[in-house]
């Protein structure tokens, strides 16, 4: 382990470092600290750790970490999980997460990851890598359990919470992409989220999106199956749910709170008596692999989808497994080259389908 | 029991029937027609029931309904679930839906009850009843179960995909309404669901919506705890969630399908091995116990909000429990003089933060 306020002289390839706000999320530094050295030992990746160098050293020296590259990047200062993102990134020149979007900019790391203030996240992957041309907005999504050990996409989680159609449908393109070339799906199914499945349900936004989507889609090789409803997202009928960030934050945090509730009342049930105790104890192995199935660290985060480089958000309460999945998540994204597929993606939409932002042909070619 | 098409001589006093479409949901006629004999059986109710006379006439045989009073209110026309809603109601003058609901208006029977196309069954709330001064938009509510036993009512769940604050509003002060003066809650705890908890969070009409309510809750008497998250639905900390029509029918099919999932993993990994079987047989009481917490058949189902009469909308998958469950929901409804109630707070309302088709003073007065 070496420590240095810039990173130079890597032991491993620069293209295997990944840069970690060692400073995010509700169990920073020790946790995030913690998975970044199960993650080196793991997967043979470098980490340059970017935060405060006493508390990162002091974590690092709890534990064997020779012969793995774990750098320190310093820097005082950080975004807390209640600050006002933009601004944050825009008065702390030097906070943790932008320092780590930076290193990938530079050609330092391959991805950042932060399980820190998601709005922050957004903000410092948009200003230090740009949005790709023809995303309107860039957005974030989650994986969640589905029937059958699949997983589903669900995008976007909460960066966008007033949306106009072209953004569901580059959000369907973004979403597709992603799951094709990075969790390598073979032609992922893409779902609108909206009240019925019908294609004259849903709210103005969605009615519009849908007929968006469908005449899109050959174009833009988006498998689409039309609308979804809440009771599909965890079926395991569709890979990819789109929905404005208002209603998938809903979703998601409804999602969670519900299995942790359906959890606490099986818990309570079974440690009712003794013939239950006894049972639970013997259904024990079971239980742990149904907690495995929803719990969200196995899937560790999911990267910015929409910007000119690599940054994963994890959730704000990761801990070790959950930062250590996030690292492999980032190497995933960086290996499959997202960006490019994406900008691929959207280059064959533009002529037919532009985004609000895109340059008239008269502008683009003068 | 008699039959006749038109009801009269109850046996029961009036105040104590009901009008039950026995042609609405996925089970009808047969689980409908069992959930009025139950709750005729257990409440001592009578039960209008609204229908095709042969096939009603056909369940009743099987069971033994001696001294229950249980009448059939013939008619051919029926709504299906697909039908769309608002045409079906125009164009079948005499369906089991507007009917039950016309018995009502006409006092024949204190409330009406459907588990069939719920869009159709507003419609013919709305018809039949009429709006109550004041309110926009009726809406529909479902009770969900939340930690520690306790109940959530979630309003709209698909009657008004597309909001503007004052519906929310009005939502807001229908919810309270009701958990107070149907289900006996002291001071409901009423929230408004967004993306974050902070009042800047949510989208355009949620950031309206919660200045709205914040200003008008005192005069109304709405106990606003401000917004709440999709993981507090379920967390036993909040009492009526307030969101449109889309955002809470994704809330409440998302919420089914990951019980739905979640049960079926766990007895997937309970029957997987005969360690993990001999501990869910020991457990299996618990399990039950689990399985009623979540079960919606035991809420039965939510009256419309807002018109001017009685109308339970149930689940369009109910068995006879469900069916049971709601007529016990209409009769409370109805004791508890849930329109008046409703007006009450509306009046104090009106004043301050009238509704859109509300008559201006001058007008009114004219």
């Amino acid at each position: 382990m070496t420590e240095t306020a810039e990173t130079t002289a890597p032991t491993i390839p620069v293209q295997r470092r990944v840069a970690l706000d060692a400073m995010g999320g509700d169990h920073a530094p020790a946790e995030v600290v913690a998975g970044a050295i199960q993650a080196a030992r793991e997967y043979g990746v470098g980490v340059l750790l970017v935060g405060p160098q006493d508390a990162i050293r002091a974590e690092l020296a709890k534990q064997d970490t020779t012969g793995l590259d774990l750098e320190i990047v310093h820097t005082d200062e950080v975004i807390g999980m209640d600050e006002h993102p933009a601004e944050a990134v825009r008065n702390k020149k030097r906070n943790s997460i932008t320092l780590s979007h930076q290193l990938v900019r530079d050609g330092k790391a391959l991805g950042a990851i932060s399980a820190g203030n998601s709005g922050a996240v957004m903000a410092a992957a948009i200003f230090t890598f740009r949005r790709l041309r023809g995303i309107d907005r860039p957005a974030f999504g989650a994986v969640v359990p589905a029937a059958g050990g699949s997983q589903t996409l669900v995008l976007d989680i909460g960066a966008n919470t007033d949306c106009k159609p072209p953004y569901l449908l580059q959000f369907a393109l973004m979403g597709a992409v992603y799951m094709k070339s990075v969790l390598g799906l073979g032609n992922p199914r893409v779902g609108l989220l909206a009240n019925g499945e019908e294609e004259t349900k849903g709210d103005h936004l969605t009615q519009e999106a849908h007929q968006l989507i469908k005449a899109a889609a050959p174009t833009a090789g988006i498998n689409f199956i039309g609308n979804v409803e809440g009771r599909d997202i965890n079926a395991g009928t569709v890979d990819v749910v789109v929905c404005d960030g208002f209603v998938g934050n809903v979703v998601l945090k409804l999602s969670e709170g519900l299995a942790k509730m359906l959890l606490g009342v099986i818990r309570a049930e079974l440690t009712a008596n003794v013939v239950s105790k006894a049972g639970a104890l013997l259904a024990k192995p079971a239980f742990d692999r149904v907690r495995k199935t929803i719990d969200y660290e196995e899937y560790g985060g999911v990267p910015v989808l929409g910007v000119n480089g690599v940054s994963v958000i994890c959730h704000g309460s990761s801990h070790a497994k959950a930062i250590k999945n996030a690292i492999r998540v980032a190497l995933q994204t960086a290996d499959a080259h997202l960006p490019e597929r994406i900008s691929e993606g959207i280059g064959q939409l533009q002529a037919q389908f532009p985004s609000e932002g895109a340059e008239t042909p008269e502008t683009a070619s003068s």
